[in-house]
């Protein structure tokens, strides 16, 4: 019989949208079950969080470090904890659970600040314990196809990468009339210091990196302030440039107004062209200099491994991010190496801390271009 | 807290791709929980799932008598039942579970054959239970709303619908070589009298009546076996009238090489038209007569209590299934008016049957226009 | 010098949609120029086209006998005529621009009646002259490419072929309101015996037998009239069968409420299957048994030759009349082998009366299956 | 009698794209008609695209002041010239035509040099002639409804402006392998100093202003030489801000693999984003605040003016570029404001060789922040 991995999880307490993605997600294909958290710093919020997710009322917890210490003397306690928290907490969270043993699942950004990603960067190395970051995107099938085929060198060198990120939700400020996912992201205290550029701005980077194999080496950054009031970055344009000599661009926006989560990336090489979006994930475009075109469709070829139906049935984002807790169960259960591998880790986390503090510091200062340094280790 | 329902599984063994469907949907909403079954006729892969469905061994049964008796012995005794088998077994284990107080959620069809479909309908009404058919398309969000849109009269009077379910996936004899979704979907044994009709021409007949509220009156069917040596039919092209005055056609193919599952469906009404297609199942395209689309996208607007993430956020088949199992559970707990309602319950069941049987006899003979009378009750 | 080729029009006065489109399309790759015409029965309006055509008024007639007989007397008198006029005059001007010794480029259908259309065979085989019909979509490289790929076996045989010719104009009875488009036709005198089926249920037919090289053996037929007080049917959807073997289905409406003219062919063969779309006339999509898919691009690869621009400048529609027209415009030349072959001709038109009369009158009687035979020589 | 004036060419021989489109296009609305020309600096080929342009050979010369000479002492001389040669010939042909009183239209880009184009300024100010540039996507209908509906303020304060003009046919050195558009497109005698820029980056960077009526007042520029040997520029990428607080991207290339000409503008105000592709010119899609997202179809509401044929049949490049004749030929019979309104003039011109000169200028000297002044007069 397979284990299931019981699991914890911080945050994702009432009116969280990624709380209840990451309990999904934890068990779409059986590998965990959640059993216990922490899920408000209200009590009352918490316990009702507990009841809606149908967990054991004496499994929610007032604080972390109680559920920590708590898990840890049952025979059944939590072997994984998901953080679902605004960003400030990650770090404090993070470290405790590696403390007591307990792997993490973190969601994005890695931290509120690159001190903190430095700091927590320490506690996983220090730690026997699986550090993993849900950089979504990362999980979809196409994907990971993607980058297989660029690093099969299909596409040839690298010439150009085109990453955008599209959403138009805070487009008026929604902060201000009670939508609680805005108000902590606007929020310099909970978000850290990026505002589009830590919340999606860091998706888009990851994923170029990701899927292209390249390494983004100087930038221009240009963060806008575009609804008046606020003290955080909705509003991103990146020149990139890749130390394999690649151009590129990184576009993300929170006021676009009308998009929705049309995360889109573009990498083209000597040979051969590469188009993926968030709105049609489950399909992969190859522009060739002859001119056809190939969609590749999940479910077919090779990726059949990371697809749980048939072509044409679709799957979509929950999926996406179960598979990073499916590779999360097995890193646990022996496969470390897809840690840091196909599943982004507390490097990815360094070095997206790193982009946007040093995107945000050269914005603000008007800063043409800005080298862009690899994490020395 | 909430209940979350124990639920047993028939069917569903090694190589499914429907049964783990049923699993991951029941649980995706954190409303049932699989935990016992009856996964293959032959014990040993019956073991080996319930093995890689994380099941207690003890409640793992040879066969589904057996798995009822036991069951209701326990107090934590299953309630709700998946049937995940052959078509031909969905009438005795519907029968068997309603008999022992157990909710049934059935893959479609209802049975294999109408005779049975109508003494299911028996079973059904001589039970307390809740019967639902897993239509799984009925459970996009983006259908529910058509349905409400045209309900609401937005439309005008039908005019004509056109309905597509294509695939390719039997172009080739693939049932030769092995492949066991194949191999059972052309014996006439376990699938009945349908072949393509009944395993995908039911959708899409479902589908064209659950959106439109209308009803089929009469139709011309021209059913084909295209790959040599099949006894069932792989393809099919069938003219439709409605009761309503509006007129259609029903295309659905196995044979349809290189398509995958894109579901499609098309209804004019006087004043506007609407498409779905499940390739973009997030969406909705409404047509104008003064020339302007508009495309409304799912998670926003009124359907935003269907749809578990924000806009732009895909969910899939699983999500939608997933709609259908929490419906149930909802039905369960004493909304029993969804079941025939945005449920499909055995009265859709003893109507798709109808329009099988009666679709392969007129087409076998021959026959021009055939009338399609409402089921007596 | 390339000759140029002094063309006549009869038709295509004020109002008239497809009298500008053939001077667009006759004269777009210089091979002809519109010179002379009788664009109205009404002198005073056919005066005012001529002027808006910049025509010398002395070749505007009163009527086309005078035109073909004063064009004659003349050195440089029109080599071709386009005839642009409602259905039930294409036979009579036909017959007489032959007798003339004048080339024809009809729109189609190719007459009112079928008898016309023999009537009109016959006249073609006693002249020497080209007779062109202008079923548009033939003209368009990727249905051209298309057919090639047909005929060269890439699909293998040709199993299924579904064509649908949607549009919604005639949704609202506006031909009581003034628009000349519609009202003639809606009117038998002028339109003939069919009015879906003759005005673009034709255009389908012929596109599914032009790329895929069948012939409709038999078909069921069901036109009904949508708009009250229409003496024409107005929504088509036919059964097909192909001599080959194969199964189809036709779909023509003009009251699909919001639908422009998406002309839509697909094609389903052993191997691969072949999907167009008018809405995206430069693009071609195979799909294959393995699943993956292919797009080409007009002006890549072998249709060269036949598009005028680099691969991703659009072409339309009157792109693709204007390559019938230089087609004719080569035979004339003296490949006479075009006609009839990539462009169609007497016997396309005669084919295409037949299936619109045989449709009318097995719908009107509701039959069922009716045999569809080759046109006797 | 409409009247048709008659064109001469210069450039536009064998082995030209844009020569036959100016001829398509200045005739195909009737209202110009090619009668004279140098189509060639080689007599020979001259005469040959001569005789494919059906031209009367005693008006074919053997430099352009030598026709504008002769033809002006003619009384049917022509009296408007399309230039279609190399840039740095732009001009001083320009210059010469206007001083024989001939209007102009120029393709893009105006002049070689910032400088010439200034001087052209001085020569278009003292004439009263018109002279017109085909900036070509300036002629789409959906794009002149997309200035139209920015104008009236439907999308509110603009904050965003993505364009990009992605093409890959440059991917490799085929102007060493004998491609004539290639080849004088990469050298600097005949294209001057910007390469894709000059090339496709003005095209961008006049239809992000043309459009949304923003102008553009600083960049960062990155203009890269990704084929080794070329001495321009074939890939950019620019950072944007515009006057009135929008930020923007401008992403062009010749090496984007696999891409072929879908040049697409996204423009994000307060209210509503507006998008549109070349690959779907017919179309233009307006997103909104609430989710919902309209799409505007040519030939429909108010543009039926620029639009020749029924919502549904494409109309393409050439019928764009066929727009800006019929303005100018409008222009030219009194209409004057026409031209610096809805057709480019020498003010876009200047303009856009001022926006080229810079970003060459900038991006080579690794500059950040450039501002960029509008042009004095």
């Amino acid at each position: 019989m397979i284990e299931v991995l019981p699991l914890a999880m911080v945050g994702g307490g009432p009116g969280s949208f990624i709380g209840p993605v990451h309990r999904m997600a934890a068990e779409l294909d059986g590998r965990m079950r959640l059993v216990a958290g922490v899920f408000s710093s209200d009590p009352e919020r918490s316990r009702a969080a507990a009841a809606a997710y149908a967990i054991d009322p004496t499994r929610v917890y007032p604080d972390y470090p109680t559920m920590f210490e708590s898990e840890r003397a049952r025979a059944d306690g939590v072997q994984v904890v998901s953080i679902a928290t605004p960003n400030h907490l990650h770090l404090p969270i993070a470290t405790a659970a590696l403390a007591s043993g307990v792997h993490v699942v973190s969601d994005k950004p890695a931290t509120a600040t690159l001190k903190e990603a430095l700091a927590l960067r320490e506690a996983v190395r220090a730690s026997d314990r699986v550090y993993a970051l849900t950089y979504t995107y990362s999980g979809y099938p196409m994907i990971r196809r993607a980058r297989d085929i660029v690093a099969a060198g299909e596409l040839g060198p690298i010439r150009k990468i085109v990453v955008e990120y599209p959403q138009g939700w805070l487009s008026a400020a929604i902060e201000r009339g009670g939508n609680r996912q805005a108000a902590w992201r606007v929020d310099p205290v909970q978000a850290g210091v990026g505002g589009c550029i830590g919340d999606i701005g860091v998706h888009a980077f990851h994923l170029a990196e990701y899927v292209s194999g390249e390494r983004v080496s100087a930038f221009v950054a240009d963060l806008r302030t575009m609804v008046p009031g606020r003290a955080l970055d909705d509003d991103c344009n990146v020149l990139l440039r890749f130390a394999g000599g690649a151009s590129g661009v990184l576009v993300a926006s929170q006021v676009a107004t009308g998009e929705r989560n049309n995360l889109t990336l573009r990498i083209y090489g000597e040979r051969k062209g590469l188009r993926w979006c968030h709105e049609r994930a489950d399909r992969l475009t190859l522009t060739t200099a002859s001119g056809d075109t190939s969609v590749l469709h999940a479910g077919q070829g090779t990726d059949g491994a990371m697809f749980r139906l048939p072509p044409g049935h679709p799957e979509g984002f929950i999926e996406a991010f179960a598979r990073i807790y499916a590779d999360v169960a097995a890193a646990i259960a022996g496969k470390r190496e897809l840690i840091g591998g196909v599943v982004p880790g507390i490097a990815a986390g360094v070095r997206s801390m790193r982009f946007v503090e040093t995107a945000v510091a050269a914005s603000h200062a008007g800063h043409g271009w800005t080298s862009f340094e690899e994490d020395a280790s």
